[in-house]
């Protein structure tokens, strides 16, 4: 039976690049090896490197002055790398506390220095993302959240400041237009929208290379020594990386960001839709700050979730459960989710109000 | 052609690991979705960092004591999270300087500490293994690297001391008969014996999780963090464990390190009879400390190294150059190579001298 994979994360990816893939662990490109089996320093994975980066600053529009960089930790790391490399001890950079992931970034930046949350939705449950804060002229970066995955919030704007905007994206990269240029670095865990888990996306602008923290630096977590060594400091996750590069480049085959934000547009509306019109279900986050790759909802009454769990089952849909502090449902969208996994899951939604 | 894979790492894994990672990433389990798009909460996948957990304790015949961890960051990130997690500011650590690699040991241990080099081998580009050398007793712990990947040397014995133990086996880990239990901590890049590159696997004995460096941690550098959310602290990498778990299952299916160590005493000691039989060739590294897993060697005369690349080309024998910072040629003999690819490339090396 088809599957319909709505995973936060690790989740879908295209079923060409699964194909391509796994070709790749059997044979890369015909050469007798396993794409395991490579070294990170030879000439066809340098090249899968070369070709993953160009793609993905031509896909994000990047200009000349961002280097991208391929690394490993996943965001949590970056949580620590970003004020590490562009915060003194006792600089106030400022944070917006929008959810789980964004408090925990602010948490690790406690560490090294003074972060000064200038809003946070918490209270709330961050069901909304906090909007009419103020950004100290004074804060050397502002650190935002784009996509709150477990809350299904999203920004749908960006202050307009002159500090750096540094911004986390692990969750709707390449999902939809925005001026990526506007911000100072953007990093992002592979696992969604990039490729397989287990390589984190730096999109850093060269001015912010040029702060001193005035610390002494540990080598893996200094952006600089990353750039200068081309992403390849230690061994790269290869297999992770060559996974992005097949994505990246479906991405591109598909029409890019502005075609796959059309269709992004449309499944979330659909979902959407019948979250507002089926009786039995409602929506968990502010209407004007819901999220077009994870949307959350809860039953009304909690005694139809056997039933409605046993619909969707007997329909192949996948991973819908809740994150445990939202509980309910959370659908999430992602890039390689097809428009029919959607329908599927809104008939499931029809069909437990008809049975209901 | 059939290919003989001699790469340093990533290196060379059993077919039949390709055979089963490539259709995991199709069809992980026949549960209709790929190994690439499963949460690494799903239960699927924390049956599989379970049994990877138990095989490498099992095969490595670990004790109780130890906690063995799946990170990310490879050996590298492990240079600086050794003295991070275990050296006071002010605290000398000993350090065995014996290649590369153990240098940049010392050299992140120098930014948050006082390593104290007991020996080095520098000066001789690291061809012998230091020994004779004194750990100092209020040492927090001695660090050495069991395994010169570049070199091709191999600590043969461990040093007897009160001193807590910790060493890098990223090259030689699961190669031969080790009493792993007298290790503080043992850290090693999966991409050679362990399987694919973008998993670090790190066994840490509890007594040395009681060890406070007197710092603020950093959430992904602190050991007790990892320990405490069971490797899951954020997202795993996923496919890297699991193909780990299929390599460690095929090690457990040919009798594990004490039938594994028999071979690769059967490889070396073909490939070594030949550098010291053939006339043409002279190994690198002193002959006590000669390395089963990296075997460096030279040609007398460099006029013949276009010919023996055209032999070794029409054989199919891959990536034996050796590190530009020793030259000539390095044939790794990891676990997955079979004596098989040695022969091959023993013939090699016969029928240059004919020719020659």
């Amino acid at each position: 039976m088809k599957k319909h994979n709505f995973c936060a994360g690790p989740c879908i990816l295209p079923q060409s690049v699964f194909e391509q893939a796994a070709e790749a662990v059997r044979d890369f490109n015909g050469k007798g090896l396993s794409i395991l089996e490579i070294s990170h320093r030879s000439e066809a994975f340098q090249e899968v490197l070369h070709d993953a980066r160009k793609l993905l600053k031509e896909l994000m529009q990047l200009n000349d002055e961002f280097t991208v960089l391929f690394l490993q930790g996943g965001a949590s790391l970056q949580f620590a790398m970003v004020p590490y490399n562009f915060a003194k001890a006792g600089d106030r950079p400022a944070y917006l506390d929008s959810g789980r992931w964004a408090n925990n970034a602010i948490l690790e930046a406690e560490k090294l220095c003074k972060p000064n949350v200038v809003a946070s939705s918490a209270k709330d449950n961050y069901t909304y993302i906090p909007k009419d804060y103020l950004i100290d002229s004074s804060a050397p970066y502002f650190h935002c959240t784009s996509n709150n995955t477990i809350y299904g919030t999203q920004m749908k704007s960006f202050p307009k400041t002159n500090v750096p905007l540094v911004c986390d994206m692990s969750s709707d990269i390449l999902s939809r237009e925005i001026d990526f240029n506007q911000f100072g670095l953007i990093y992002a865990g592979a696992q969604k929208n990039i490729g397989a888990a287990g390589a984190t996306i730096v999109a850093v602008r060269e001015d912010m290379l040029q702060i001193n923290p005035e610390r002494e630096m540990l080598s893996y977590l200094d952006y600089r020594v990353h750039k200068a060594k081309d992403s390849c400091f230690n061994t790269s996750p290869v297999f992770a990386i060559y996974t992005a590069y097949l994505n990246l480049l479906w991405l591109k085959e598909q029409g890019g960001v502005s075609a796959i934000e059309k269709i992004n547009n449309q499944k979330a509306a659909l979902l959407y839709q019948e979250i507002d019109r089926n009786p039995l279900f409602k929506g968990v986050a502010a209407e004007e700050d819901r999220s077009n790759m994870n949307v959350t909802f809860v039953l009304n009454d909690t005694a139809l979730s056997e039933k409605f769990a046993q619909i969707c089952k007997e329909a192949g849909v996948e991973a819908l459960k809740g994150h445990r502090s939202v509980g309910g449902y959370r659908a999430s969208l992602y890039n390689a989710l097809p428009l029919e996994s959607v329908q599927v899951l809104v008939d499931c939604m029809k069909h437990l109000e008809q049975k209901a």
